[in-house]
């Protein structure tokens, strides 16, 4: 299949394109360097340089002879967006170009405005561009278990049947998500929805937990290949932020209680993720929703892990719970529905102790890049 | 109080200034014509003339005594948005800031990109100005009943009580919109929804059903004081559009079996309930919301009424079912609640033949002015 990958930059976008190459589809991947160029000026740089992505391209024909098409521009500009597709015409759009960090889009007006004008102008555009270019692509869009916030119900794959005053109908699951960020992947659904019921689109909106891990089939063996590995408050997902913490001699910072409980998956089970829903489309006016994670944990759980891995390695971790910078339930329930995927074929990473020790060598390896005042920032949520 | 009517230069907005001048509030109006702009490029014209806002507030000043404070610019602008706020310090804002036709919102991707960018974007800059120069103050937002669609249980006011799997919680009520513009609003309530948690916003969003008539208190002597009448397909409201129609002897437009039923008010009642929710304000931190109309018709009853009132003006209205360009329900079970405006003190008019009269008089009195061409487009959904 031709498939345009957007936000083909990023930590789970080049890692894809690497992906799909390799199990025979056509690839071409768009960015503007957005994240990049955040992580530049908010001073919270990957843990080590990633090339740029025409480098990478050359890099991954090299070392597989697979080749991957580079268009850099900006998915707000509708010329831009019209010569891609019209150029690559794609059978799928697997879309990630979002800024993805929910303390950057709390961090001052500039940064929600951002955030809000790049989500949803992104998204409405590449609706656009289906509806006039490729009316049969389906779109793959990376939504966010976030969405749903933490309901004292239990979270369904993206539908709920309601039953009221005695008659029952069928609704989108009532989201309710805790940054803006979270909140634009709310409204990117929205929309999503409703041009799904307008104009038959073929959607799959994918409810991702945070992912953790770097290595892929594809780059175990080149180091060059792998993605960025931010650990930083703002860019750096949880796990990814605990490991670089430890290896770094900085107590694990959990905020508050530590009981949030989230659904996390490893990188390659993301890959597998979007491959099955790509080689598996919806149908013409479905919107199709995954809850797309493995395994549920609280902080607390993910930093005890961390510890005792790490304490193997002699690192002595700490863990502190610092004073939490967020507005958000620190103790609930959460008791989210995932079937969908793994009856697609999936086939679930856990996250084990061998999972940590191999994260854990890999930052070991670039410990002199830590920057200490990339760690924590306390970005308020108030 | 010291009000800032956003879009005070609209079909609601100006007589809402004149209404809470006129109540002894002190009000300044913000506008960019955005409307009377769409409207001169699309070639539908409201049915008579309206002075520019300036005009308008010297002509109020005239008759009446009370001072409107004016303010010209695009609120999707920051630094205009902030002149208004750091000058002006409202103690409440009233946002009828958006383009507000469903049709246009479907005409073509610049309509559809303008409407999501000026709904979305202004919707953010004001919670960004309350936020940063007036964080008391109180948002009152002009939503939709259409924010709701035409769901198979009743329509609760703003929020639902869900039962599920044993375990209970509060939701926003499920929205499913049916057009661009309606989903913008629904966009609006997610981000207001997200603020309001986040920031202790007080905030009411009003779910209004289509707005009928001319008249106020204020007005009433005065023609030169009327809003905008559009009787076109665009931007006119469905009652507004039949009254135009059967006077210019032009078969009343009924889309399809004509079931659609929606939530009727006459404008009189929009300024007493946009009044009482200034005068009664939420709580700090409160996302309070009401379903904002008087009574439920279908097409076919409205039509049905014009065109009975309509020959006793010897207008002999012929009704005639056209092929639905919308893509809707056109038969469906429609019951929502509407209590909440009636606590606090509604006192409703309702549609009777007198009004349909009243109506028909002031649109006789224009009938030259009817362009047959503006009133009906045909503007597809699909």
């Amino acid at each position: 299949m031709n498939v345009l990958i957007l936000g083909g930059d990023g930590y789970l976008g080049w890692p894809t394109a690497m992906n799909l190459t390799a199990n025979g589809h056509t690839v071409a991947v768009v960015d503007n360097y957005l994240r990049r160029n955040v992580c530049r000026e908010e001073d919270v740089e990957p843990l080590f340089d990633v090339p740029n992505l025409h480098e990478r391209t050359r890099l991954w024909k090299e070392t597989s002879g697979y080749n991957v098409q580079v268009f850099i521009g900006d998915l707000r500009q509708w010329d831009f967006v019209a010569d891609v597709f019209g150029q690559f015409v794609p059978d799928a759009i697997i879309h990630y170009a979002e800024q993805p960090s929910a303390p950057y889009s709390m961090l001052n007006r500039r940064a929600a405005t951002l955030t809000l004008s790049n989500n949803i102008e992104v998204t409405a555009n590449v609706i656009f561009a289906v509806r006039e270019f490729v009316p049969e692509a389906h779109i793959i869009k990376i939504g966010t278990m976030g969405e749903y916030g933490t309901p004292d119900i239990d979270i369904e794959e993206g539908w709920l049947d309601i039953e009221h005053k005695g008659r029952r109908s069928r609704f989108l699951y009532p989201r309710q998500a805790g940054s803006l960020y979270h909140t634009t992947k709310v409204m990117d659904t929205d929309l999503l929805w409703f041009y799904v019921r307008m104009w038959d689109l073929r959607v799959t909106d994918l409810m991702q937990g945070p992912v953790y891990g770097l290595f892929t089939d594809e780059n175990e063996k080149d180091s060059r290949l792998l993605p960025f590995f931010n650990y930083d408050e703002l860019f750096g997902t949880v796990l990814n932020r605990f490991i670089v913490q430890a290896v770094d001699g900085y107590p694990l910072t959990v905020y508050g209680k530590g009981g949030q409980t989230r659904g996390y998956l490893d990188i390659r089970d993301t890959l597998q993720c979007v491959r099955l829903s790509l080689e598996n489309p919806s149908k013409a006016g479905e919107l199709r929703i995954f809850n797309q994670f493995v395994e549920t944990f609280s902080v607390n759980q993910l930093a005890e892990k961390v510890q005792q891995v790490g304490n193997q390695f002699n690192l002595n971790v700490e863990i502190r719970s610092i004073e939490n910078p967020r507005k958000e339930a620190e103790d609930h329930y959460y008791n989210p529905v995932h079937t969908g995927l793994l009856e697609l074929g999936l086939k679930p990473h856990y996250l084990t102790d061998d999972v940590i020790s191999q994260m854990l060598e890999t930052v070991i390896k670039y410990k002199d890049n830590i920057k200490k005042t990339s760690i924590f920032r306390g970005v308020k949520w108030k």
